[in-house]
Order: structure tokens, then sequence, then C-alpha cells
């Protein structure tokens, strides 16, 4: 993650989720260590998967204390293997234990969102469709998970409600028509904006693809119809399919030649990571 | 949840999850909806499990506009099935379609949590055994994910580093024993909290009890020795074993004896509970 | 300004513009008025122009007093004249004192955007090109310049650094060529954002054409070349062309057919309107 | 800007002001730099005018990273002139590109306010009066305005409604008479505070002499009724005059004696100073 | 306190406060009372002395539920005795509970300083000396603590550093001279600022009042010296003394006849008037 | 205080607190001292007392300049006398000056509460009866206080409404009775938390006893039955009394063998112990 992305908009969150955990102090750790001791600790894998997070990770103890040093053995996006050294975390023995468990809660939900999105998306390897995220991401943590779904091989969806216009059932219904919803954000939306159209039948791909909608969300039809749907548009506008991707048919929605396949499962039900801290030395 | 804790705790967490989503204004909706329009929308089950976060879910409308109405048809810890009308909400419908996502993302991952949770508590019916939670939560959204553990019948550890004392290996060897370590936390933590000691040997079960440990975490240990630990303990202090808990091993576990069994997995990696906002009229 | 904009993204400013002004107590006012009294004042234009930012106005007195009643006798976009009367505010008269300036700074810089926006806007009538702002706003302020350069009959652009690419001379040496930027940018761009490159020669707009660009801006070309450049594109991507944009050259600039025109002083220099609050009578 | 005024006041503008501007990430940059690389760039003024504002831009890089470094050429109140070198900075050059718009947005404006103050102020010189602003500044940018108009060769007026006393019209209504109101404001206000009175006849003039007014703000009043009031008052009280300031009518305004002349164009109405940032260079 | 103080600058201290005092949720109401209930409680007196902060006792309770009403027998600066009703609150009795201690600790630290500034200032009754409070305040408390000494009959100094000009021994050092100091900070300050400048010896007292210092401080001088200093001063600037003022000597402070008295003990060591509140009922 | 709760719960108070005293510069340091100046100044007490909070005291200046470097002579805890060379302080002197009221603010008040805990503790040494303080602190300075206590002598009964429990009479009331109470708080709270049962009477006492509460709070009992109480409860659990503890009634209160008392008067009406800051030099 990079410096700036970290500094505007990771540290707040960082910060909030340490106050979350020490609302006035570490009481175990001040009882039986009053003193700053210099020391060590492991960064261990205990599974396998796609490391993600690292810096965000490091940056937590740095917030603790600037002077916290982590030698990273990976970076993001590395595969690593259980029992892989990952870091070795250097400094005061207090940050190490204060900061060990929101260090690790970050870590471990991002390598988990990274290593279940690769997994998907190597089903999609060869294939023309890629593979998205979407807004069903856990609240306050769409910066982490977002980046996290890059660094394991997908690619993002609009970012959030004010950065990508979507017209879904309810939108047309106020609108009036496909035609005239399109109309309405092409005038209104910045410029640089691409619209897009959720449709469910046909009829409504052709007037999608007439309006000049840039890119059509063929919503819930089986292969047959997105077949057709593709026909339709013709290149005219980008596809994109949601729903419930699975292993099984991920591959049949991939040879159709969808464009992009939308998944909330990588941010909302990857399963986290094992990776622990061990082997806390005293310097 | 009750209202102080929405107030004090929660809300600015939903503001936040709110501000992420929409950080300019809502493109879509305001393109084609420029003005108030009274609207209603049906909550739908699309799962089985226990519901949790009804209230959550509605202060996310209500914050965006308090003149918002939910009619819940059910109640947080309900068990609910896939198809079941859960509430109905009426109000602008551009804010039934702002607010939709993040309200929502909460009660799909809360809902989630006690859906599990549930799962896993109900094996431990019968036995005199207690499912706790961890600090393995969501960075950020502790608050709801440790309500959401009750909810589905579980209880709650140490809600964070400031609220409860746990002594662990290393802070057992920056105070140069258990019983000193022991000794150093009831002369400095305030004296409501319980003191815990994390403890690996049947020796160490031994020092924790005579230094009069409130509560013992027995880890790692196999079954025989978990055992022996309970009785070498004796009734002197309650016992707690963390760890890989899964639904084959949990019996047997509980029939120990052991008072408390801890898992993070109920937090860090329960599935969420697929529910979804249909049916949306103008009134 | 839609509510739920208003919600989220304007009342932390206008809290703290309110702050700003009152940093311990309106001490004025404190000293003569101790108690409640309800009065009236009327919000009356002193020049001509297009009005903009009447929720802002009302919404700062509300803040202080959500029981503050604006009696609104227009509403944002409409043209106004000089001694027109505005609006008609109700409540205490503490509050209508206290909060006077802030509203009235407010109202009178975002009318000042529009009626200037609209001046250029009236320009470009007739012809197929679009007037644009920028990212030259007031810091802390986009939020209502981009809505008062709405209101005033231009269009957005980006809005800021996470909602549109634009790569310029910086991006595309790093990135080695304006093919290689584009295809990075589409890599890893969120799919939903139109890629724009910033170019200055002939062979770059050849270039970034050829390269699937979705926005060319033509920087600093005099008109003959801009129109070789509109012919090179040929409808293969929008056109924008920025700069000192006067109302001399702005005639031209429309003819030549680029489809957008981007202009900083819309937000960066336009005078304020002149609004005042007269007439204050209790009641 | 001293130091601490930019720690305590000025750098949560700024950091707002860049999380306005980067809600996500400078989506731009990051698709083609992600790593660190070292560069360069001028900082060069394109119109003549009284440079203000340099820490203020500098700072906003080193919130982004504390290690950019900004080699001054000039120092705020300068007079520069069109095509001179204002500051070299050196950083990595995604920092430079990132934080460009946020810290010019707020160097042109500082420096617009500084040039216009220096304008009106000179044709003030060799006479008694002095120039003053008002509180019709930007939103949430009084910090940056007030300090500009000083660099400006102006002075400040009060900060806010917290720090001065101001008697309009409405508070001496409230009160019951100007003896009144000057005699509640001596009993409430902090005693460090001046108490002005604003008021329109001679009548009112001679009242608030009486009344042991510090300063009498002559309203509207015309060039031959100012000089009645300057007698009256005979050195009692100090004397401001406001209201539609212009080249035409302050040398009058100044040769009548008037102490202080306020005017709310130097905040509200100044155009920018053109300013930019170009030769970016790798190191 | 009147209500946009409340709102711009004590509420958010109020609710940081009850954010302290709540980190995730009141444990033992919760465990006790699962749903509402109204109920009343009765706030008493139980020390006799001034009442202050009653507003902001309510709005602690409000902030927790505005449907709280409480039902003022007193107001503030009321004399109040032991045993006496002060206000009947009816709510929430989880509100009621939940938020007693914050409201109480506000209340009777408010109240403390209201009292013990009234028994301070009615030893100067009958004198031309007026009693004042310092800089001296608990941190984030000013507001409160300002506030309850003019409800206990004391008037405020300065507010903060940004309000008023105080020149000791180091600015005077800094500058040159007295006259330099005042100089500069008549030519620098704000022009509604008034000019106070600390002295030790007659020499000083002569300088300050010859270069047009506003305010006199006699810092550390004996009765006499004092006299002469009156003398020397002659009503050209207001005197004001500090230091350890008594029971004692306030009286012969009071008739060399300074026009101001300032202490701090007003605020930083009055101890608190005792309230509680009792007779909870359901209703 | 150590690192980490300075940064994450002591900073932000910090902050605030220079912000309330700093709203837009220091107008007297500005107007004489424009530019930086190395000085250094002596922290000597002048009363006698226990010291505390020397780290929040150089703290605050290390947020205005982190280069500010503070020699401290003693610690936290030290017994120091009037006259006594606490610290030199060596930085930019316009820090030493802006900083200095708000610092001292925080160490007089801190060093007060440690010393007058020191003395109540003093008056405990030899029996078995610890001193504790209790939520009666200054709103947002809980942090500080709690620490000053511990420094002092004393010990810390619960933080907050969420860190312990403490079922009084309207808990006991709305559950039913003491019995069904502290059943119910066992069921509902983290299990790391000890309950406290506030009773009046001996039949409360043993109902109390035999429900299993932790530690049993003896309310407003004369000597002979609190001597009662604690036979009856017989080493069942932990006992404390409060209320209006005096030098003259503390000692019996230990004779009868209490193990805790709580003094509200250690945080709300301790006077503050006489600090400055002295002997500024220019370096």
């Amino acid at each position: 993650m990079d410096n700036i992305t970290m500094k505007l908009n990771a540290d707040k969150y960082l910060m909030m989720a340490l106050e979350e955990d020490i609302t006035s102090e570490d009481v175990s750790t001040n009882a039986v260590m009053p003193e700053y001791k210099k020391g060590t600790v492991d960064l261990i894998c205990k599974s396998d998967g796609v490391i993600c997070g690292l810096e965000v990770y490091g940056r937590v103890f740095q917030l603790l204390d600037e002077a916290t040093e982590i030698d990273y053995k990976v970076k993001d996006g590395d595969k690593v293997t259980s029992g892989q050294l990952l870091a070795v975390v250097t400094g005061d023995i207090r940050v190490l234990l204060s900061g060990e468990r929101v260090a690790l809660n970050y870590l471990q939900r991002m390598s988990g969102i990274a290593t279940y999105t690769n997994q998907v998306a190597s089903l999609l390897k060869g294939s023309k469709t890629t593979l998205l995220d979407t807004r069903k991401t856990t609240p306050n943590a769409r910066i982490f998970e977002k980046y996290a779904v890059r660094v394991g091989g997908g690619s993002n969806h609009r970012y959030n409600l004010s950065d990508g216009v979507m017209l879904k059932d309810n939108h047309i219904g106020a609108a009036g028509s496909i035609t005239k919803a399109v109309a309405m954000a092409k005038d209104y939306a910045p410029f640089v904006r691409k619209v897009e159209v959720e449709v469910e039948t046909l009829d409504q791909v052709k007037e999608a693809a007439d309006a000049g909608a840039d890119i059509i969300m063929l919503d819930n039809m089986d292969i047959d119809t997105m077949k057709k749907a593709i026909e339709i548009i013709d290149g005219r506008a980008k596809t994109e399919c949601s729903g419930n991707v699975t292993k099984e048919n991920i591959d049949k929605l991939s040879k159709v030649g969808v464009d992009y396949i939308s998944s909330g499962a990588l941010t909302h039900s990857a399963p986290i990571m094992d990776i622990s801290m061990k082997n806390m030395k005293v310097l």
C-alpha cells in the first residue's frame, strides 16, 4: 500500500482500531513491564496463501512507536507457505505486545481476501474475463479490502456510490425508462464516469445498448440468455455478470464471453489466513 | 443493541461507513431522483440463521433521515428462514437506495456471526462449558461483533487490553515467574479485574493456581493433560481452553469439564448471512 | 443540495465554519440578549445573478437551532435581481445574529460561482461544447463549489484524484509512453473510470487515440492544431481543452468542435454575489 | 506562518483538504508509479504580485511525506514577478504529483489576497488610516486569509464573534439604547475586549462616544457627515468606516481622518495569483 | 449557558466525557434492564452554595436520549441549601443511570467554582475592584469554568492566548523594552485587542503607562508600591493585580484602588459542591 | 505515563487543550518574536508534595515542536520540596511561552492529586486496607487523574461503566433481588469482570455473599455494623467502604478490616500543587 494512501486514508482507521483495543492502557503489559526493553519477534505464517497487508501490519506498530523496525522477508502478493518467516519486528517489547492483536487482525483478514481472490481468479486464467469485487466490503475497511482484492489478482469495481454510476431497476423506474435514465445520468454525472445499467431481460439489454450505456450488468440471467445478450450488445458496451459465482459455474460464465464477473464473497466471506507472532526475545 | 451504546459507541462507526460509501454524493440516485419521493421496501432473508443487527440496520437509514420508519417483523436473536420478511422500511426512496449497501453490510455480517456462534454453542448445550469470543474481531467493528456473539448464544471474553488482565509467556518472562507476574498484576491492575494466566505445563498450572490466578488458560494441551490440570486446580480458578476448536473436538473439550472455550473463528471467519432488500415501491 | 449529501458531506464543514466563528461564545449577542426572543429577518439580494446555496444557508441556522424556519421565496438556479426578497428566516434572534455571517459567507460565494459560471456557459449556448470546472476549488469547499457550477449551468469534471484518471506528462514519462501509460491505467484503475490523457502535439494525439484513451485533453494548442487533433481523433475519444479561457476566445474554441472546455476560474476567481440580511424584527 | 499556528490551527485544514482530494488513492499516479522515485520540481510564478503561503504550500507535501524538502527562493511578503522561480521541491515524485493541486490551491489563493490587499493598502500610504479585513472570509480558511491580509500590508479586525464586541442595530435595540448596550457589554465581556458600536447618525455618534465606546463604526455615512462625526468623537474613540471601499473613494475616506477602513473584498473577492509547478525531473 | 455555546462549544466535550465513561456499554445496567422503562429521579443538593451548570447537567442526559425531560426547580446563580430539590429528571431509567456520573461530575465542579467565586467576590462588594479568573483552568473545561466564574459573580480575563495580549518579562526582553513591546503589539495584534503589560517596578509602571498600555498588571508588588504605581498611572490605564489572593489580604488590595484582581484559585482549587441524585422511581 | 497510553489516550486531550488555549495564534508571542530563538527555562516547585505528570508536561511542548528537549531532574512519584528544580526545558522560546500554561495546568493538577492521595494513603500504612479512587474524576481527564492516584500511592477502582460491574439499589430493584441481580450480571457481563454489589443492611450483606458477589460495598454503615458485615462475609468476598472518608475516621475504618476504602475527594477536590516556570534564557 503506497505511503500517501496509508497516511491519508488508512492511518485514521489504524489509530481507531488501536484505540478500540486500548481504551485506557494495556494493563497486563504495564503491570509487569514498567520500562522500555528492546526486543524482537518473528511473524510466521501458519497456512498457505497469498500474503497481503504487510505495510499495514508494520504501520500499526510504528503508530505506537515510530522507532519500531520491520524487516520484511516477503512482499504483498507473494505466495507463502505454512511455517514461513514473513518478517522480523524489532522495538520496545511493550509495543510489540500491545500492537500484536490489531496488527494481526488486519494482516490475517487482508491475506484471507487476497488468498481467496487468488483462488477464484485462477479459475479465470486464460479467459478474457476479469474478476471484480463489489461494495459488499466490511464497513470502515474498504480501503484495505479493495487493495487486497487487487493484490490477490482481482480488479476493483467502483469504489463507492460517488465515483461510479450504476442504474438499477429503481433508478430506471424513477426515470421512466432505461433510455431516459442513461440520458439523465450522462447529463448529471461528472463526464469521467462510465454509466452502467443493470438489466434482466433481452429487451432491456437492447435498450441499454442503444441508449449508450458504457457497461451493462446482466443480472440473474441463465447462460443462454447471457449469450444472446452479448450478441445484441455486440461490443457496444462492456458486460458484467454478478450473482452467485461458484467454482462450478465460473468456468461456464467465462466461456460465455462476459467481460467482468463480480463477486461479493471475495470481501464478505473469505476466511482469514492464519498468521502468528512467535519467538519474542529480549535483545 | 441498546440506544446508549448505539449513540455513544456505534453511531460514529455508522457515520464513517456512510461517508466511506458516499464521499461526495450518490450520483446515480441524484441523477434520476432530484426530489423527495416516499416509498417502501422489504427486508427479506435469503438463507436460514439467527438474525442480528436489526437496530443497527435501521439506524443507518435514520442517520440519513430521521424520519425513516422501520417496521421490524422479527427481533435480534430470532431464528429466521430463507424467504422470511424481516422488516419493512418506509421513507424517502433516495434514502432507502443510498443507505441500502451500508445497512446490509452490517446486518449480513452480524447475522453471520450470530448464526455461526449459535451453531457452535449448540454443540455445548447440556455441558457446563461456556463458549467465548476473543479479540480477533474485525478492526473498528468490535462493538458490533461482540454483541453478535452474545445474540448467537456465546459469551464475551474481555473487551480489550484495558479491561482484562491476561498474562502470557512474555509477561511471565518479564516478571520472572508466574507467581511474581500474578502478584504484580494484582498490585497494579484495578481491583475489579480478574487475573488470567496462560499456561502450557502442569507445573505452570500448579504455580498459577497457587499464585491466586482467577482464571487459568490451558494452552495447547491434549485432553489428558487438561484433565490433570483441572484436578490440580480443583476449583481454585476458572479454566479456559483456546486454540483450534472444531466441531469434532469440541465435544471432547466440554467433557473434560473446562469452564470456558474461546474461539476466534466466531468473529474472524464466519461467512455472512444472505439478506436483501426487495420490492421497493413508491407510495 | 440533497439532504443526504448535506448530512454526510456538508454538515461537518458547516459545523467547523461555525466553530471557527464562535470559539467560545458570541459575546456581543450574549451581552445584550440573555434570553430567547423570537424574531424574523429578510434575506435580500443586492446584485443580479444566479442564486445558489439556499439550503446550505438555511442549514447553518438549523445546526444552531433546529427550530429555525426558513421560508424560501426562490430556489437554487433562479435568476435574481438586486432588491429581491430571497427568503424570510424566523427563529431565536440570537441564532439569526450568531449564524448570519457564516450563512452569508457560504451563500455569497456559491451564488458568485453560479453567476459567473452562468455567464460563461451562456457563451457556449448553441454549440456542442460543454463547460467544465476543475480541481482548482477552494480547499474544504469542493462539495459546495462543484454543486454551484452545476447550478450555474456548467458540468463537473472529476471530483478528485481518486475518482478519475488523468495522465499528464510526468505520468507518461514514468510509464515510458502514452501507449504504456494508458494500458497501465486501464489495468490498474477501477474499470468504471474513463482514462484521460493530456497531450501537447499531434503525434501524441494520434498515440493517445490509438491507445484507447477515453478522453484527450488538448493542452495549450492553437486553434488550427486543435482542429487537426479533432480530425485525427475522429470520434474515437472525447476531447477537452483547458487553459486560459476568456470571453474573447471561448467562441472560437467552441467552433473548433471540442467536446469540453474546462475553466479553473469558475471556482477560483469568481467574485461573490452581494446578499444581505435586513429588517430584523422581534415577533 | 509560525510553526505553532501551523500545527494547532492549520494542519487539520490541510489534512482535510488532502483527504478531500484523495478519498481512496491517487489512481493515476499509482497506476504508473508503483515505487518511490526521487525527483524535483520548480515552483514558478506566472503573474506579478505579493507571494504568500509558502510554508503552507510546503507543509502540504510534508504532511504526505515528512522527508520532502523545500528550498524557498523567496519569503512571504516578497514582491514577485511572472516567470520568477519561487521554490524547488525535492522528494518522492508521487508525493509531488499527489500534493500539487492542494498545495497550489492554498498558495494561489493566499497570494491573491496578499496581492490585492497590497494594492489597496498602497493607496492609504502616507495617511493615518489603517486598512482592515472583515469576517467575510472563506469558511474554514480564516486562519490562512487573515494571515494573507497581514502579509499584504493590511491589519486584522476581530478574528471572530468570540474575541471582539461589535454592537449593531439589533444589539442596540435589544438593550434599549446605545448607552445601555455599551454598559451591558462592558459588564459582560472579558475586560480585555474593546467595545465597538456601529452607528448611522450623528446623534448616535455622540451617544456612543459619551457611553465610552472604544471604537465607533461609521456606517454608510457620506464624507461630510463622517467629518462631523470625527469632530464629535474628538479622540475619545477610534473610528472605523466600512462599506463599498473603491479605489476612487478610498482617497477621500482617508483624508477624512478615519482611523480604520475595513473591506470585505480583500478576502471574498480577490482573484487568485497564477502560480504553477514546472520542470519535474527524476533525480 | 446559551444554546449556541452549548451546541458549538460544549456538546463535543460532553460527548467525549460520556464516551470516556462508556467505552463499550454500561454493563451493570444492561445486565439487569434489557428494556426501556420510564422513571424519575430527584436532583438534590447536599451542601450550601451557588448552583451552576444545570443546563449542562440536563444536556448530558439529552445527548443520550433527547426525550429526557428535566424540570428545573432553580436556575444557575441561585443560592441553594443542603437538602434542597434542584430538579426532577424524567426518562428512560437506563439513561438516568448511565448518565448520572458524568452529569454530576460537571454540575458539582461548576457549582464548586461558582460557590467559591461567590465567596471571594463578596469580599470585594462595595469596592471598585472587580474579581477576575485566569487561564489556570482545567484543560478541556475552560468553557464551563469561565462560565461558572461569571455565574458566581466574577468576571472573565482573556479567554486564551489568541484573544488577548499580555506582555510578560520574556516578551519585553525579546522586544528590547516595554515601549517597543507595546508598539509591536499594537502594530501586530487585531486592533480590537487591549494590550496588557506585566510590570514589577515603578520604572516599568511609568514606561508602560507612557507607552500607551491599556492595562498594567502589577506583579508581586507590596501594598505601598502598588499605591505609588496607581498614582503614576493616574487613570491612563486599567490596573490589575494577581498573585496569592487570600481572604486576609484581598481587603487591603481592594482598598489600594486596583481595578482588577485575578485569582487562579477560582478555577484550579475550588472544592466541588456536593450534589446527588436520589429517589429513583419507576413510573 | 507509558508511551503507548500517551499516544493513544492522552495525546488527543493534550492537542485539544492546546487548541482550546490557542484558537488562532499566540498573539503576544508572535507580535514580539517573529523568528525562532533557542532558549531554556527551569521548572521549579513552589510547594512540597508528590510530583506527577512530568511526561505529560513535556509532551505538551513536544506536540508543538518535537525538537523540544526536557531534562528531567526528578521522576513521577518523587517527593519534592518548594524551590526544587524539577526539569529544564530547552527549545524554541516561542514554544516554551505558548505551551507553558497548558503544560503547567496538567502538571499542577496531577501533582495535586498525587500529593493529596499520598497524604490519605499514608494514614492507611500498616493496615490491610487499600485506598481507591472513584469515577468522580474531571470529565475528559480520567486517564490523567487515575494515573495520578496510582503515583500517589492509591489504587484504581473500575475505570468506567464498561469495565466493571457495580450493582446499586436501582439495579437490584430492576432485577427483583440481590440474588437475581448477581446472577444476571454473571450471565451477561464478560466473565473477566468481578461483580460488586452495594448494600446497606446486614440482610443484604448476607444475600450478596450467598449470591456469590465478588466484592461487597458497605454503604453508609456505622463502624459496628461494618464489623458484623465483615463477619458475615467471612472472606467470601472482598469488602469496600465508601462515603465521607476523613482523616479522623479513616483510622477507625481501616481497623474494622475492610479491604478497600474509596474516596471521590482524591480526584474531585484535591487542590493543585504550585509549580512554575522561571529563568527563561536565550541561548
